[in-house]
């Protein structure tokens, strides 16, 4: 078998997710499904993020096994022809060294959220930002989030449902930037939890809002209690925008 | 009365355009019916630039008149209120002096016109740029813009059904820039013909492909002639993005 690395863009709303789901349409699916019509084989997609419901993507990547060897950029175009007009793409394919795995190699995650800071709609970023119209504070935001960088346990930030074996991991890069109406979180780690991004942005904003100091978010993660830290914030801010092995 | 200054943002796809037609929604009756929901009257938008249909804009200037004062902010939250669902919004609200007019005032407009130059299909930008498959050289793309900026006669550039008396206009700024993938043109000028900047960007893709030469552009120009010039490039990749007084 010869192991292939896609890249791949898509738009997380009509999807339950990256994970193949009993209950609707999943991103990985969605590929399987397009590269059996492309080739006849059924495959096994594995990606390194399995993005939630909602959850965009620039650069999610996957692998497959395919049987022969296909030019690349032919697999591509194939691929893409085959999921239209499903809002998903592949940006890149690539041939992989066997021993590469899209989930366990990969040695840093860099997911994107988006807030627009506004009174207004969106219009243009509906459905891909989350609007808070109260004043957001991000130099204050940034700083608390400073906290939570490094080797801790996450568990308040932790989806209950969340099936990774231990709750400490390190956060490499938390940063939060405004430019004009929009406020940027940067969150970069070899590895997340469940809802972990989601739920310090959720934290975060009670602190753009004034509704918390630097102390309560640091009370929050020491409390290694769910119910301590702040509400999830909303899955369609959410972007994978980078995975590096 | 009293005039209002609105700031306004859409997504131009389901619109025929700016401008009140027999054949379909446009932004303005969306506005004016908006309008007379929330206050019982019936007013007259007049906007900075009559965008086609497909066109979106980031910063749309309109005036409307009312009989009476009512503050900004109830303003453009009721406006929004009523604009539900359509693509449209009310960014900021202002109350304009007498004497000001969205379009005779305007002493600047300016829009940005978006390119994706890349083989995948797009996703989470479907409908907002316009996508090019064969490599674009940016830098050969902005020398040659350099020759259509300042006063000149832009019948080439210009509609046939374009109803301006003049075709001549002064362009301020026409650059082009890449960045990753994506290829940006920004145009300025007091204002423009109709579909100038779509029919300069369809040429200025022919000098990207390394299709056209700068001489080629400087013909077209020249030759005062629609049929010199290239193809007029997709609505959807243009927004106008300010408008200034």
């Amino acid at each position: 078998m010869i192991r292939y690395k896609l890249t791949l863009e898509y738009d997380g709303r009509p999807f339950v997710g990256w994970q193949r789901q009993a209950n609707g349409a999943s991103v990985q699916a969605a590929l399987e499904e397009a590269v059996l019509r492309f080739c006849g084989e059924s495959v096994t997609a594995i990606a390194a993020g399995r993005t939630d419901a909602g959850v965009h993507a620039l650069a999610q990547v996957a692998q497959i096994d395919l049987a022969g060897e296909v030019a690349t950029d032919k697999l591509r175009d194939a691929i893409n022809f085959h999921l239209k007009p499903l809002p998903v793409a592949v940006l890149r394919a690539e041939l992989a060294p066997e021993r590469f795995h899209a989930r366990f190699s990969a040695r840093m995650r860099r997911y994107r959220y988006r807030i627009l800071n506004r009174r207004a709609p969106l219009v243009l970023d509906a459905g891909r930002a989350w609007r808070v119209p109260q004043p957001l504070d991000a130099p204050a935001m940034n700083q608390a989030a400073q906290h939570l960088v490094g080797r801790h346990d996450f568990t308040s930030f932790r989806a209950t449902l969340c099936q990774a074996q231990s709750p400490v991991k390190t956060l490499d890069r938390l940063s939060i930037e405004r430019s004009g109406e929009e406020i940027i979180v940067l969150a970069e780690a070899r590895s997340f939890l469940h809802h972990q991004v989601r739920n310090m942005v959720g934290s975060l904003k009670l602190v753009g809002e004034g509704r918390w100091s630097e102390a309560d978010l640091v009370r929050a993660l020491e409390a290694r209690d769910r119910r301590a830290a702040g509400p999830t914030a909303p899955a369609f801010g959410l972007y994978l925008i980078e995975v590096r092995y």
